[in-house]
């Protein structure tokens, strides 16, 4: 399994994130040429399975992926993101030749303000097909400004980040299911002007995102089928991710880690595409957790958060002391079937003094 | 697609609604006779696959809707409504004949205020079954007051609506998964006394409600399988339908609209019968969500609101600018299968003057 | 339909229980001999469909259940229970080989105080599979305190309990999925200190499980299949069950019963292992609830609550006459695979007087 992870101030706060099970191929392969003679490779199979399809307009792509682009001027922040085909390990040794954002699926996380203005380009790398960006974070005409980018061309669209939240963002191009079962979703996280209540006993923070994943491509398994893996990813702060100042912050290669009784943050999203998720952490209680990441939608003492597909929360816990906390959706097929990730809480670890920065 | 629309003042609001994607088929023919003949034509279709079975006891009938009776004196409400057998087109050029109430699926919109005393009457115009009446909005005993009606018969029942909230209403008559998923559902409003904190905000209202259909009268698939359709109506408030000065209000055909900048507030209910719902709005995100309806039941910020199987909410939100705003369960396997809606934003749609009437 | 209840005063309520269907096989038998012959007795069946492996290590393996073992020293708590394989009724005439706890399946059900501190015991009887035990309500490192106990041995663990709530409990060993689905889950109620506010209002209190059953220890079928049978268990607070004061307290045999104007309240938990649950009472609304059971989780006037797996809720309502209250999950494929249970209210029942003795 490759690990890439990034650190980010935010809020003051240490967040350590980790790629847990769905990353990016990043051998060294120069990107993929993008020639006519690809698209005349377009083709349609027809599974053996009656009613089943598969379409793979994607034969001999794979992008390289490319670094999303996050800049902020006062409260603009313009981004720029990919939409391009890569292989993804979606299990060990499983290459997906993933639909993705940037070569990552989930697709990289951003992160703004609550009233930021977002000045976004969608690049399309795409050689066959068309894409698109729907940000649950904005409220704007679908049909103006979440609309489709031609294969090799760009698009840019103006919006504003009104609410706080940990929202879901996704190719809403037609066939829709298709586009984000292939790999394209990922999470957009306003930060509130006032920050959240608890903000203050946080002294560690993760991003996770929960998808499904089902047979290569095939639109009729996506809409009747069992998925074939279910996973988390804590996806990287990557280079190029702004912070509330700004800056650009590195990345480190890290896993996710805290100290006994530390308190732990985790934004998390459900990006689907079908199955909801109860998503619980073993060994613990969420003291606190706002539903979709809103600071007034407020739960205490949940032992499971109940998701609907695109659906975010944000939940804090004390991770009590040393040892190995796994956190799953306690659907438990779907767990079986990989949606399981671990929290590692040893004292001796060293985190470079970030904690005791973090206060 | 057909599509029937009516308008009512609740709360001094206009309600625009339109009738999506399931609406009664209202082509001119009489009312289908009701023999004896009929009554022998009941028969039971073994389909090939094991364990299937399909009980088809309505050949030959096809009863033309009737419409709902509604009429308020003081707190006393009395509605009439037809248990019968109607072909519904549930997708384009796909009739089902369906189990109904009123001759639609869902059934009409019924609403009534906090503290009504309900008398209510089910005439059973089904031949063939009976069928029964369990209001959500009732607190009551079901074996008296949720009972069968006998085909060709008549049953009065009266109870009292005492919590504001968006509930559903279906047929409780055994096997009732398959009285509910034949279309024998709907939606009961119950209107809070003191009405809900933002209903000076909201310009415009709508009542949709989901449900799923399976292979026709195919209890089997209905309890094993995967949904064939998955759909969204939006109710009308048909004629004969009482509004809050008990008088009756006219149908006018209109689409699903709003203007720029309006606040719309949508009554949501999953009547099921089996998949849950993660209901949202592309373009848009929830200010306010009142889960099932009740003004206690505040949320803020949702990208998407979760609504188990007969759960309903209300959800309000700002159509920020012109432009088609499409509505999706996020499951996007089920919104593959047709659960999306639209609402259509223009500014120089003229609605008679209502808004500027409703403030 | 075998039926055993007991009774316990909680927060000075009467707590009437019933195991509604899923309960024991308490035919006398004595217990199976765990010789090693029976570990060379493990084989290995591979089902005929493609894909699908029963794994049946517990051939001729039927052992009798053993009681829960609950003893209070000031807020000190011993509980000593059993992993076991036992002979289940989960359907009337269809035994199940269960995975247990105490012989049960939901397991006992547990209530603590907030606070308390549990020194627990688990005693692995199955000769066959090392168990272990994970409790929601309990904060720990889970590879130190939800760790395997080998057959025939016996693990002592020590943690607190220190958030109110409806948790579940569960077996946590690999795979975890069958180690649920083939029966080791239960309820852990943790009291509030300072009680629920509506606590002066109930005047009866059930504890109901949710769980469901697939194809004999068919970890294929539970993994991709649909549920054999959801069932509810309403469980019995057993001989040996601590109450707030630290006796115990007897079983008496007791329908499900409540009188007319009676405020119900019902602790409820989704054991899963896969489904959602939209839990619902036919006739009633729910005046309260808290969700996961924290007395700041609050809602009002809900038809239907929302279950993740794992999740919980305590609902309160009114059942306002004489009659039958059935209680389903509205999610109505699984209500007909068996989720279906009913409250009788009648005003002639003869509680001896717990109810008046309860205020």
């Amino acid at each position: 399994m490759l690990i890439r992870t990034g650190i980010q101030v935010i809020s003051g706060l240490s967040i350590m994130v980790l790629l847990l099970s769905a990353c990016s191929n990043q051998r060294d392969e120069t990107e993929s040429k993008v020639s006519s003679e690809l698209e005349n490779a377009i083709h349609t199979v027809h599974a053996e399975s009656a009613g089943s399809k598969v379409i793979e307009p994607h034969q001999g792509v794979n992008q390289k992926p490319s670094p999303i682009v996050l800049e902020r001027e006062g409260t603009d922040v313009t981004i720029k993101m990919t939409a391009q085909i890569t292989d993804i390990e979606i299990e060990e040794g499983y290459m997906y030749r993933a639909w993705t954002f940037n070569g990552e699926a989930p697709g990289p996380l951003v992160v703004v303000e609550e009233g930021d203005t977002i000045h976004f380009t969608l690049q399309n790398k795409d050689p066959a097909i068309p894409h698109s960006m729907d940000f649950h974070a904005v409220q704007t005409a679908p049909d103006k400004s979440f609309t489709n980018v031609a294969p090799n061309e760009t698009g840019t669209f103006t919006y504003q980040a009104t609410k706080p939240g940990v929202f879901m963002y996704h190719c809403g191009t037609a066939p829709m299911l298709a586009h984000i079962a292939n790999g394209m979703h990922g999470v957009i996280i306003v930060q509130p002007t006032g920050g959240y209540p608890t903000d203050n006993e946080v002294d560690r923070e993760y991003v996770i995102v929960q998808n499904e994943w089902y047979k290569y491509n095939d639109l009729e398994d996506m809409t009747n089928g069992e998925p074939s893996q279910v996973v988390f990813s804590a996806k990287a702060l990557h280079k190029g991710q702004i912070n509330t100042n700004g800056t650009v912050t590195a990345i480190k290669d890290s896993p996710l880690l805290a100290k006994p009784g530390e308190r732990v943050r985790i934004y998390i999203n459900n990006a689907g595409p079908n199955e909801v998720s109860s998503f619980h952490v073993v060994g613990a209680i969420f003291d606190d957790v706002y539903l979709d990441g809103n600071p007034n939608n407020h739960l205490e003492g949940l032992q499971t958060v109940m998701l609907p597909v695109s659906g975010g929360a944000i939940v804090e816990f004390i991770v009590k002391e040393e040892g190995v906390y796994p956190f799953v959706t306690h659907q438990m097929n779907h767990a079986a079937k990989g949606a399981v990730g671990y929290i590692r809480v040893n004292a001796d670890w060293d985190d470079g003094g970030k904690i005791s920065q973090g206060h």
